[in-house]
């Protein structure tokens, strides 16, 4: 498979219009491009191949709504923590669209899957959890490309996610992920936009 | 922004053909290639926009073989511990193209960055460590668009590799990548066709 110049402009392009999508349309997303995003996270690297992301399909309303409360309480000690200026402009951004987001995924870590027999993550264990980010960027990459937005929410106890789903003990909350039709589009953070945290350079060193 | 149906299939080639390469032809990549990969990083997201990853260039010698020393001592101690049978399959593995490959990273994540204020990771910490490994998925992604083959190595000592390479103390290694040019393609993980660990499929629940 040989890939042509345009198709690295094009995964540019891609990368650049990704956004953390926080302001959805109500509208349903049929389910064949949900397929895609479920395809999508199969093809992710994985240490030792392991695949060790699980997923579940949150449709129960009273869960969704037991997750919101669990945000605004979450949100609330957050906003607590900053100092006065500071929080007035935590407390204007919109962190979430946990209200609105017709697809709702909750993603977790198996701890200590047998798939990939513990091949390369002896000394590094956190290497599950890098794979589980990377199929979940794979997602979020696979949405865009079919003008879906993802959000990924954080502001959440992981053990309260845990205990209201009700998953195996060795299931790691990772990240709540909503998806739907962003209400509109951008191609800089919202943060960026809004001044919470400009967009600053990381540049590589050299040795 | 809008994409197209042919985007989504696009991508999805991509992912398919991208790979954890070991194997790796020692020719130099040309810088403009490089600069895409760090273009690719800055679009990673992020949370709260804190862009936490930290990418330093190894090109001393001495520091490479250093890290290749590393890997056979980890690499070592990860054998001892699988029984007859699993342990002559291990050791028969390539696990790493530390010896070839002609660009080498070390990636680090910054364990409190000022950028983002905090913002989404007081409840969830490691939101900073998934932010870096996204990134190194988009530079993942970016290389294989530009036929380029990223090997991720964390068969290592993170202790070792942060004195090997000095850095300051709130910098965590997340991983090594060795970048060059395949010595072959393939569309199914190494792992799989070895026989190590087949891709088992991970279905999705509903709650």
């Amino acid at each position: 498979m040989e890939f042509q110049a345009a198709d690295v402009e094009r995964l540019i392009t891609l990368l650049r219009w990704r956004r953390d999508v926080r302001h959805f349309r109500p509208d349903p997303v049929p389910e064949p491009l949900i397929a895609r995003l479920e395809q999508a996270m199969t093809l992710a690297p994985s240490v030792g191949n392991s695949r060790p992301w699980r997923v579940i399909r949150v449709e129960d309303a009273r869960l969704r709504a037991d997750v919101r409360d669990d945000f605004l309480r979450c949100n609330e000690a957050a906003a607590a923590g900053y100092d006065n200026e500071r929080r007035d402009s935590y407390q204007a951004l919109k962190l979430a669209g946990l209200d609105h987001a017709p697809v709702q995924l909750a993603i977790f870590c198996a701890a200590d899957p047998a798939q990939g027999h513990g091949l390369g993550r002896q000394t590094m264990p956190a290497t599950l959890e890098q794979s589980v980010s990377m199929a979940v960027f794979a997602l979020w990459l696979a949405a865009r490309a079919q003008n879906l937005g993802v959000g990924m929410v954080s502001i959440l106890d992981p053990a309260r996610i845990e205990a209201l789903l009700e998953v195996p003990e060795d299931w790691h909350f990772v990240a709540w992920l909503c998806i739907g039709w962003p209400e509109f589009q951008d191609d800089t953070p919202l943060l960026h936009r809004s001044g919470w945290q400009e967009n600053d350079e990381t540049a590589w060193l050299t040795r």
